[in-house]
């Protein structure tokens, strides 16, 4: 039988402890999981990050996997904690909106609230609820316990309330949602919106930039010029070839991108 | 049987190739070892927060585990490589204080200093002790190699001289120790020390900021307000809602934390 | 058997989810995969830096290891992807010169283009051929396909035209090639090199400044003293005794340092 792969998402970083004490407790409990880190960078209590960061990675990972996020500013407080399934892959995750962008890409089958404390360390703090209830119920669920044993169905699921790119007589109004390593700009801007365009004749705008054509990769035109072009995440992004369009457009998360016909 | 779990903890950072050196060689001798990393991101040489780091989170991993810590800024010179046992994990470490926040909370079972050399790789560098010693050590412990196999019983082992909280008339002096991500300042105020406060109505002083009461979590008070708290690893903490407190008091790892009644 | 290991030394990053979509990956098609992170810090499009990376790691894995090497700024061009076995390890990689310094310590055994679709994801994207053709080849190639099956034997395989330290009458002229986290200088000058010196009595300059002796640890002279010595790596290093020798001196990689006898 395969480990049970558990994968962490979280705005720990990486200079403390906090993610090896999460790792410690699921390893206490399953010694055999394989724990995958995705990131531990989301931006402190930046729930709307954590969401994107699943809605782009949890479909890479086989059926069957735990993904864990932490994002947690209500730690303590009377917000719940979900366990979610959706396309045979498990969630367990405050319920603040972090799931917001896998329930966008497919419903959930089954969500429910933890409740049952048997599943949680023995000694619960209000304020590392990551390590002291999320772990321990990942380990278990990746022991094979149902999501059934864990709590009752929950009640309200919190939604992030995000612009959608929205078509205005001859334009598309989109927005960049992230800015990856490279400085490239990604919108929320899908390629199903781009099939939606009557024409392949348009033009991106960004911070009064105008591109006149969309690329197929990152190095089609000569180093410094400033494309689009449609991104391994399924959405449109804006580059610089060989440089970084962020700082040299100094564009910001939720900039707007304009396409014009 | 589960793998052996090794975990690492050094300031070697991510960016140079020397935590993969470690870890190629921990596989190669026990290719099912299943390393941790806690963190490598002690700042360059400090010994005391390597001892912190592993004081928070070596309990929280099973027993059997292996602690690998590399903070060694005497490497190659006279110093000793220890190997302990202390709650039935090991730890493998110079002799240069990075245990000693683990013997203050348990005294250790067994410690000897590496000499065996045959656990060693073939060819040792003068300053790579953490590849060419520690880890082929740790591998080997992971397979079963019994501490008294790689040495002699060690002789003095080196503690780090940390200040400990002290009562004066109605007064409790502390210190900040550690400053997570979100910018928390966490003191070196143990819970035990709370309670021999004989009233439940304290302030606490720090950088000349007051704080009358004691929040249960992050959140129980408007964005903005610094509060004290009894943080998740068993210490008082002082933070600010929603905000990052080492930046917003300009507090500083080693600043003083005074609790009046 | 033990578990496949397959190694990751990319320019991703740790914020972005792209290493967790490539592990995401690999693990889908073979679950039982132990990936290890080398480094996702490689500086973006760096490829002589990932060259460095590789060469100084790949020997300390185990005979077996796949070694996956993604810095890529050609992803999508006609560039072909290389899988390589040297010395019983294979990597897999962009032909772009990521391979270098592995082939200057051991000629390669067998050396393909990969080809054949079949173990490449059923969609393959233009711009993140790390996920969608060099994972699924890993993990396929750790699941013991061979690499003869993967496509035919590959044309020209990229080199990156690197410098050699040279003598010239009585000096030898190296050149600063990685700097570490500590800020230590790290030389192209060889062990084998020293030893071609005819005296131990030399000097060494850099940054004009010039260092009388070769040290043997971090730690035989006072702390600031600026020393040169054999490193761990096999090669001739700068550092500042308790230190930061690349502040200290304004020392970047490229910089000469010259020995003179």
């Amino acid at each position: 039988m395969p480990p049970s792969i558990i994968t962490l998402t979280t705005d720990f970083g990486r200079a403390d402890t906090y993610v090896a004490q999460v790792k410690g407790v699921i390893l206490s409990i399953n010694p055999d999981a394989a724990i995958v880190d995705v990131t531990h960078e989301i931006p402190p209590q930046d729930i709307m990050r954590g969401s994107i960061a699943l809605g782009e990675m949890w479909q890479t990972f086989p059926v069957g996997t735990i993904h864990v996020a932490v994002v947690d500013p209500g730690v303590g407080t009377s917000r719940c904690i979900l366990c979610a399934k959706c396309d045979d892959r498990v969630f367990v995750l405050p319920n603040n909106g972090l799931l917001s962008h896998v329930l966008k890409a497919k419903p959930a089958d089954e969500i429910v609230e933890l409740r049952d404390q048997s599943f949680w360390r023995t000694s619960v703090s209000n304020t590392f609820h990551g390590r002291d209830i999320i772990a321990p119920v990942a380990a278990h669920l990746s022991l094979g316990v149902p999501l059934s044993k864990l709590g009752p169905p929950a009640g309200d699921v919190t939604l992030l309330d995000f612009q959608k790119p929205r078509f205005e007589e001859r334009q598309l109004f989109g927005t960049i949602v992230s800015i990856d390593r490279f400085g490239n700009l990604i919108t929320d801007i899908e390629l199903a919106h781009l099939r939606q365009i009557p024409t392949t004749e348009f033009t991106v705008c960004c911070k009064q930039r105008r591109i006149e054509r969309i690329s197929r990769t990152y190095a089609d035109y000569p180093p410094g010029t400033l494309i689009a072009l449609p991104g391994s995440q399924g959405r449109l992004e804006l580059a610089i070839v060989g440089g970084n369009a962020s700082l040299q457009l100094d564009a910001k998360i939720s900039d707007a991108v304009v396409l014009s016909w």
